[in-house]
């Protein structure tokens, strides 16, 4: 099995690069991480506070100037981190790297399209990258633990869903044609929003029903969803008290780099070779 | 045992169309129910939109028209699966049979009653046929349990809402007492509408307590629907704990045929005979 | 063991009497309560009735008759009662007879309150019975087992109940204090009425937060609600799950008639002797 | 081992004191508890009847120096608390320390500021004493196990109520660019509170969709929130059943006295020295 090396000095640099940027493990890569997420939550923040009319009247020159410099941050960050991966196309197409792109794709839209700036706050979810800074082997395990719970219940949660839409179409269609436009229900897709409102017990009272059968009709509606949100909950928590006996307790120490060819994320501690393509990991 | 053979050609044409329409794992069949999905889907949408003032107005004449064509389509459906089936009657007051009957019958209303076209919206009963013709295993065997789970459960479920409709009319006879009409409890109905509304933490706030006494029941009636919401839940969480161990997973590649005699699903996959009303199957 | 045998006429009507009113599972008895469960809930009926206006208006004279008609036959059963068990003042207070008592109560009061005639619709609790008379094993058992679920979870629910008190107190303080009076939080007794219809996100939205700061402590309470709305779930799920192993069903067919002299309900079928004081049981 | 005994004569009235204050288990502390949980209840109810505005109106001088009162009541139990424990700053930062001091602080500050003494509300969380003075083996337990189901569960917890974060920042923002300030979502932080109430289902109604596209995005969200209400709730769930077989009866007269030097409560109720200073225990 022969392992190319790098050779020329480019790929040292971008070596160096991939273990700051990727690596979470080495002093470097703690740093420049910990750095990332307090740019990210300060990004936030500035397309947050711009939105506020009287803050951003008082401070817009300021905002606009914080926004462009992290989205040029952010674009540097992001060539680097296609410059330094082996496969750039797939860190491009993963998960993250969709979400990277768009976190600084807002900013220069800008020129083009007054006000799609405030879709910033997008790079709100550039935040998961929380998950892995913390590397913590609880927080990580617990969220697998969700996922996988979450995951063997779909089925159900899919044919529950199903039944739910299909109650809030009848029901929603019986409520326009009982309490019609004057009280608010002035199409069948209102009354079906309408139906899902208090279906999940959020009741906004912007609709409500006025006449004596509307209201019998709502209270019936009401009952039925006290007594469905009881379905999902039953499915997960069946599902989280299965896994009590599987659930084994991750290392905590274990190694958090991705591959650099890859970009599969690596969790043995002392694997030399990454386990899906087989390169040689540099740690 | 004697089993009768088709003789007649009108036969054979029944037998063709019956595995058409009824049967789910022939090709004409997938093809068939696809179709018929994509139509319910429409139709249900020509009713929606219809029931939309500013759309209604622009487009009236092409969504009466959509309307026609569906229910002309379904009606010619509806009379093929009685004319293929050899227990008509069976079929017309099965579940299905009614639903079919219904989401044609506002459609030819609409002569007599102005509007009850609008009714359409209940067509969207029949993508409940989506469960036949996903065919999933899990989808199946997930749906039986969630039946499972909330039969075994019935009992309690009942003892739980009548107890809950009881203390509906108690609170809702004194806040009627102690808030009276200029607080919007115009009479004890209303009252217990408004319980029903604050048990289920719903809360729409078109009827709210205005007095200190009043206010003062609002919030036992609200801590005590926070926790009888526990009960249901509690209960169908118990259901889906003790399914767990018998859960059984069914066969994908299950054959998903109704009889054409009795119109009883066939679920063996080798069966050559109705185990209801011991005919031949014809697959 | 000497037992007393009844030797009067009148022992021999009181006995009778006794058997139709009490007793559920002879067939006069059975008449008795579907007749008796019929009253009851047109009693209810015509008080419910009565409270709305435009109905009061047009049949006031036939609601008031209607209710002095249920009353004075509710009267006569409640002194029925009183004369044919052996021990009066046992059935005069307990749950049933002070339900049975308040049920007659308000009509008579309504010579000197005006209006009292209203709380009528306590008579509700009368219909409690029903779970008597429909003697359905599993309903019985289920009631037996909510109970026992909800009793072993007792002390749990007091203390996450106190922690919910205690929690709004501190909550609508700050609340009163943050938001003042042009919000709505005119007094913390009414900041407290808000985090508890927050808490149980009920949510009626007559009073809410106004300023930013108001609104960011609503958000922590909102999510508080929505996280501890957990705690008596899991703990009654927890109790319905544990209760699965020691589920008996009980006998649907059993005996459910009262001991004439002590009153105690007599669940044994073949028992000659109340097994509370030993009295001879003549069913 | 050298255990040191009071001389003095000011060490046998501390001891005297601390018996009474800190003890629950003697006839003295027993009083003294009730008496204390009783002013502690006026003194809350003083405060909030003040910020009642008519009741104020008529009372204002009763109430300031009912304030007043148990204001300097507290203080002198505050006082004489930190004189008969033989380690003041254990007590002064201990959590108990920390709310007997927040709870005399408000009528202090009220010299300088106007209204501060309406804080006085805190007191509220003095009651979590009563936990103590009821001693009650099965409501210290149940607090314990509630407490450990909590702390067993708490990364599961953080993740999600970290997910539901960034669910929010992402909703409220596009919220916010779908409705605009027009239907009330003036800003994105405004957005975000309105996700945030609609996700935990207390809908107040102050801000709700109006778009066709707002009031889709709405039912998404709700749908959502519905679901994953599910997930705390099977988090806590599992953790209560799995307690289940763990939990052992805490034994109800234990005694519950806490270490004169160190301040640490005892429960082994043969215990003559602490278990964590080694100190000799006087009960």
């Amino acid at each position: 099995m022969l392992i190319e090396e790098p050779k020329s000095k480019i790929d040292k640099i971008r070596q160096r690069i991939y273990i700051v940027i990727y690596g979470t493990n080495t002093k470097a890569g703690k740093i420049f991480d910990i750095f990332l997420l307090i740019f990210i939550l300060l990004s936030v923040l500035a397309v947050m506070l711009e939105s506020v009319q009287y803050i951003d009247e008082q401070y817009h020159a300021f905002l606009i100037a914080a926004e462009w410099f992290f989205t040029i941050l952010f674009s540097i960050e992001y060539i680097l981190r296609i410059f330094s991966t082996k496969k750039p196309w797939k860190y491009i197409f993963s998960f993250y790297g969709i979400i990277d792109f768009l976190a600084i794709l807002p900013m220069y839209l800008s020129f083009f399209f007054t006000g799609s700036n405030l879709l910033g706050s997008i790079r709100a979810l550039r935040l998961l990258r929380l998950f892995r800074v913390l590397k913590l082997a609880n927080f990580i395990g617990e969220a697998t633990n969700l996922k996988a719970a979450l995951k063997a219940s779909r089925a159900k949660i899919i044919v529950f869903l199903f039944t739910v839409l299909i109650i809030a179409m009848v029901v929603g269609t019986l409520m326009y044609l009982i309490e019609g436009p004057e009280s608010g229900y002035t199409s069948i897709p209102r009354g079906i929003y309408w139906t899902v409102v208090t279906l999940t017990t959020v009741g906004f009272g912007d609709i409500y029903p006025q006449t004596a059968l509307g209201q019998f009709l709502a209270m019936f509606v009401m009952i039925t969803g006290y007594g469905i949100i009881a379905v999902p909950t039953g499915i997960v928590s069946a599902e989280f008290a299965k896994q009590k006996g599987n659930k084994t307790k991750s290392n905590p120490e274990k190694t958090n780099i991705a591959c650099p060819v890859c970009n599969t994320e690596i969790h043995n501690e002392n694997a030399s070779y990454c386990y899906e393509c087989g390169s040689k990991l540099k740690v």
